[in-house]
């Protein structure tokens, strides 16, 4: 998507230890126009696909998957980090490790909002070691839904979570994939 | 809001310690139906005034002003309730207690993103005792911005937030007011 790997160049940078700082527009500060061309290339990425809901994770994740889901008719659920009162009993769970915070956490949804068999497209800002995508996957598997495709804004492609859901036979498409990072400089793929 | 009080009767539930439970359409699983209802409810509430910036606070703020940001025209700010990389080192803080967690949390806006004189309109799920909101209109009033008004989507009118805000004469808009919890029921203002 040519508008959007333009302005990860104009408004982007790269911080310490290869992060891709967008808080610019993206994960901090939300461009709503570059959201709704997000929202609907996802849908022309997809558009043969029968999908029911949009699966996506707090915090960043929400803003691109609410905006996108206009263009599918379809409702929103994402995955809590954090244990909450508001959360049902009985969710489905899964532990993600976190590169950025070194830690791991549990993601949870509620089993009342994934039913079987549902079509379920996952979209979310960032990949890069993909273990928060994959804890999305687990979590689809544990409540036997069927999952459509994954939706990400920006891979990290010298990392290996698109690598390793490729090869699984799961449709991703990232709209940016960074190839890599040159004498600070981003290289697309 | 009578399509958003009907909802709530419908989908909504009530849990111990008199939290309103709305998970089922507006802060785990989200309908962008309704959201987009709420969204230019907004707009017609505060249309007279000159809106700059939406803030919001991660995480179910998010959706619900991104949704909003579509009708104002303006981009969205939330603000964050963890430290991560990907934030500046130069922010606007401010420290929130949470009673459904029993802990004090800090939010942070980079200081990049709320510029002096801006026009803030703040938008968020709930209001019940107020310390979230609290939060964020100290932070704009450290980053010297305007408060132009505050849009809440569900407010516990029998919680103190709502009332100490109005008595500051800050202009609160509350598309939904719990007057009440009466025998496990739910009653308007």
């Amino acid at each position: 998507m040519e508008a959007l790997k333009k302005r990860i160049l104009t408004d982007g940078s790269i911080e310490e230890g290869n992060v891709i700082k967008v808080d610019n527009f993206l994960n901090h500060q939300i461009d709503i126009d570059l959201l709704n061309d997000i929202g609907r290339e996802f849908k022309e990425r997809f558009a043969s696909e029968k999908i029911d809901k949009i699966l996506t994770i707090e915090a960043s994740g929400i803003a691109i998957a609410v905006i996108a889901a206009q263009y599918f008719n379809v409702p929103v659920v994402f995955a809590k980090k954090t244990e909450s009162k508001n959360l049902d009993a009985e969710t489905y769970e899964s532990n993600v490790y976190s590169y950025t915070r070194d830690k791991t956490y549990t993601i949870r949804v509620s089993k009342k909002y994934l039913r079987e068999n549902e079509n379920i497209l996952v979209i979310d800002d960032f990949l890069a070691n993909g273990k928060a995508v994959e804890g999305l996957i687990d979590i689809i598997g544990k409540a036997s839904c069927n999952l459509v495709g994954i939706g990400i804004v920006i891979e990290k492609g010298f990392q290996k979570g698109g690598d390793s859901i490729r090869e699984k036979g799961i449709k991703l498409e990232s709209l940016a994939i960074v190839e890599r990072i040159e004498k600070n400089k981003l290289v697309f793929r």
